[in-house]
């Protein structure tokens, strides 16, 4: 039961968090267009905002899978899990935050880095709550050994060192940095033994 | 468990999506209003949007009990089918988006249009799912069987070609693209031993 | 698990539908107050607010607990009862709305006006469902005795009398309405044999 | 079953309340900024808003904690119970405004005196749930103890204690009050036996 309801605080955080995102999209308040010629324009400026909210849905989507797999191997849960997941769950709801911020500046490297910040921290936290598991092992089932440990904190570790990658490349182009996000869901989707989690493909 | 918490997911997006719907009846912000007369006169403004609020709530109504009924004939979840989930949901969260464009707008035709390509985007995801469920059987209960899938399969589609319709009928006529959509949820209520998904009914 | 989804819904709708009411309750957008004595003039504008928030607050407390009492005898859903619902969460979303109306305008008449009627459409759509129960014995369980519904029709119909005849006297006097409205919330804490839903007491 | 809606209801209020907390967090709506001197600009000023945003964060997580531990001793919920837990819903709910106002005006005495308000209530109305579960012994596991009883009182009424105090001293300095805050979540991660929820930590 105490497993079941971390799930269904984290379920409902991220399924608010990927809803918020569109608050985003919205058109400037109490404009009103009168010809199609204007919500065209008013559409294509939108463009920049539609890349990064989807940016963020996937990336949502991805790091929801990864507490997924994680949590598929937790038996039972201790106050420090605990805290480590409202800590994971904090640096999610930032990341409307971000988005907004990187959404209306493309073009700035401050936003970039703040936005791959946000992930970084997503990152670390979930590597966090990894670590603590692979040390209590009394909180985990069997299943959890030591190579899946090492499968998961590399699936988890690549993604950092790209985000890291990024952000000091943005200093030179912030354009280059935007495709690296951009490449890293590319990463998520590929094939491979090594990075499935057992739970969802068997 | 794992097909549990994408219900949960699923679930609670679409529970926020649905309630998101009413920021967009807001009154203009800031108006404080002295007399019933004037009170009234803006609630006149708003019978647009209430249409299209509840266009929108009954048009969600009718995908989230599509995803059930696909979803009870799911006894596994993998990765692939994961992620045209999380596709789905995209297509979902956009729709408050397209409905606050459109009940601002519904005089022209690009709200109109915006509005049908989600849903079409939102249809065609659905049958991306149901097709990767025909192709992965060792993903379902027996009890999907090829005629079901074919029951499935109309009662996306025909929705999906009414609005391919009205898109292209509101480059004559914006109103009858609205007035197809509203027919378009008639449809669903009608009877019918062929529309009736198995696990609604018995 | 049928019906277990449709609870999550539900659920998922009146979490988010409550909390948003708090959105009512922000500060005019921009405003940085540099003395207490301004944010205390402020917060004393906000008296009203807070009053209809708790209102509002306890109106949705009162019709979660109905659900809940109501959906205890429910055996197995079907289309019918689905879109019943679905039409009852349509106004639920609804209130978040005639709450900001309301609150803003506690002066006026017609703001009342529209409450109520929100107030009565939850009513009416709660006794629809209440009806097709009745009518569908074969969705209920045994429990569900013709006394039952009887009580539980009561139950729901009194408040919904009292908020008609708060609506005709707010013709006279709008402040009477706002107190009956409270009014009724006290009718829901008194005790007595014949309120109590019996899932809830033993 | 009745146990679980409640949690989930719960469960629902917390996430949607601890992902609003990010509206707070908007950069002026409208605003776009050129260069990155103009975006670090405002990050810097919105470095208050983060601090008590994350305050907040971590307040609903320490509250979704206890009411989570207590309601592991629930066996059966009956309608006092669910008004006290409506109640404390109803006060956490509240704590996204009393975070706007703070997190606008933290050099104000008044903003830190209402936020502590807020806290003290939904305390409060823990201490509440938690004498009615004591004064109805039929309502929960054999495992609530006096002494674990006092425990949690305990638990609850220092931190209580701690706000009022830091509410007294804001009329001396308010930014000891804030500090006091601050200390009062350090307080919550201090191990101790007698801290320690039993159906977290066995």
């Amino acid at each position: 039961m105490e497993k079941s309801r971390i799930a269904a605080l984290v379920d409902g955080i991220f399924a608010v968090a990927m809803t918020l995102l569109v608050l985003d999209l919205k058109l400037p308040e109490g404009l009103k267009m009168s010809s199609d010629a204007e919500v065209w324009r008013q559409l294509l400026e939108l463009t920049g905002r539609f890349s990064t909210y989807t940016l963020s849905f996937i990336v949502l989507g991805t790091f929801w899978i990864g507490h997924h797999s994680l949590f598929h191997f937790v038996r039972k849960v201790n106050r420090g899990l605990l805290w480590l997941n409202l800590l994971f769950l904090l640096f999610i709801t930032l990341l409307p935050f971000s988005t907004n911020l990187l959404s209306a500046h493309t073009h700035l490297q401050i936003p970039i880095v703040v936005y791959g910040i946000n992930l970084l921290l997503i990152s670390l936290s979930s590597l966090l709550q990894l670590s603590y598991l692979a040390h209590h092992p009394e909180l985990s089932h069997d299943q959890l050994t030591p190579s899946w440990i090492a499968n998961i904190r590399r699936r988890i570790s690549i993604p950092a060192v790209i985000v890291v990658a990024s952000i000091a490349t943005s200093f030179y182009n912030p354009n280059f940095a935007m495709t690296a996000y951009w490449l890293l869901l590319v990463y998520h989707f590929l094939p491979g033994r090594h990075h499935r989690p057992p739970e969802v493909d068997q």
